[in-house]
């Protein structure tokens, strides 16, 4: 059996002050260190022997990858970087505070611009010092592919090209890839996966740093996926992120 | 200025320990961890912003690069590994104390051993646990490429092919290239790229976690090289590893 695990970043600063992150570089904390520590603990467990590493430009998602690789030995394997592996960009809305957000704008409108599948928050302007076209981590790329904001779908868009062009290819001559990133670069990857719709790919909540294991036959067609570790705790935490937008 | 930085990983315990490390993937010591640390702040005052990196498949070496990356918040950057950045292998000696090994077979033999350019230590037996062709680590490189034992000579002449053909040729399209590598393994960019006779290469100490920078012209001609930090500092680093063979 051929594999593919997905794995989103640990807790990072914003995900615990409820903040909306998207492209902005927030380093982990040190619950999302440990959480980095104890996925490479069950992929280890898991005999997991990986070939081939992918993960975005963000510290978050490197720093969780370095630590996976680092607990199961696997430091010297390749690992690809790029920038479509991104979180989605969240516009004008990163650095606030998520139910701030929903006593400005209503929790109706927030849980819009968090969970619609193809409406965007506002775009920064192009004199933001956020503009991704003004950050040199991403001077090599041509400005006119970096946004300024993203619904799902963009995020999606401009991630499933990677996919296709990148990594799934790999699965040829590899037996095992790692893909480390995050929510909604992730999001995109499983709704090609599983075939999921436009309206539920909203409700799908990845914990952090739960591998989630997607295995292939030999023709490369979609065996059977699952999570590691307990079934129970996992459940739990997906239905948390869930209910984020409420909390302060 | 177009400039290359090669550097040494830090401190790493069998280098605290006196011992013969070669191929074996021995972890840093906090002293190392600190090095590291060290030597990005060092890069980030001068302002050091790097386009591609290359480093070894062993992790003391890709520990010091991650480390220097975070302090540098270049963590985005792409990362090349080989094994033909390694360390020189020392063959049967791998794992025993420099000193020791000199009172067993004479304070000169091991310096032949250790400091001449063509004689390389006798080599591991094939069914050797520590042979590279047994550990799964090298199983994607060709099984005849793999060393047992090496010469300076030796490991100058597998590092010099990949210096030739994926580093050096990256300097065209960019601008500054860092390397953390092994002692042995940048002696022998160091001799092709100054020219350094045999004899004299054996007489470079190259402190640990030293940024040690080459600067290029348009035409990719060397202008001039360097080591950044305080210069006395570092003379008494290179003269206290010439001396290492004596200490326990």
């Amino acid at each position: 059996m051929k594999k593919i695990v997905l794995l989103r970043h640990g807790q990072s600063l914003w995900n615990k002050e409820n903040k909306f992150t998207g492209w902005t570089d927030v380093i982990l904390t040190p619950e999302g260190l440990q959480e980095a520590k104890k996925a490479a603990i069950l992929l280890r467990e898991n005999n997991f022997n990986f070939d081939y590493c992918f993960t975005s430009y963000l510290s978050r998602a490197i720093d969780t990858l370095n630590i996976v690789l680092k607990g199961l030995n696997q430091e010297y394997l390749p690992v690809e970087k790029s920038w479509r592996l991104n979180e989605k960009h969240y516009g004008v809305l990163q650095g606030l505070n998520k139910a701030e957000t929903a006593e400005k704008y209503g929790a109706k409108q927030v849980q819009i611009w968090r969970r619609s599948f193809d409406i965007a928050p506002a775009p920064l302007d192009e004199e933001d010092p956020r503009n991704p076209a003004l950050d040199p981590m991403y001077r090599k790329i041509p400005k006119e592919l970096l946004p300024r904001t993203e619904s799902l779908k963009d995020a999606i868009n401009r991630a499933l090209p990677y996919w296709q062009e990148n990594i799934f290819p790999k699965l040829k001559d590899n037996d095992n890839l790692l893909i480390v990133a995050h929510g909604n670069s992730l999001r995109g990857i499983i709704k090609h996966l599983k075939n999921i719709s436009n309206d539920d790919i909203v409700n799908l909540n990845l914990p952090t740093a739960v591998p989630y294991v997607f295995e292939f036959d030999d023709n490369l067609k979609l065996v059977k996926d699952y999570f590691l570790g307990n079934q129970d705790e996992i459940k739990k935490l997906m239905a948390d992120i869930a209910n984020q937008v409420s909390k302060k």
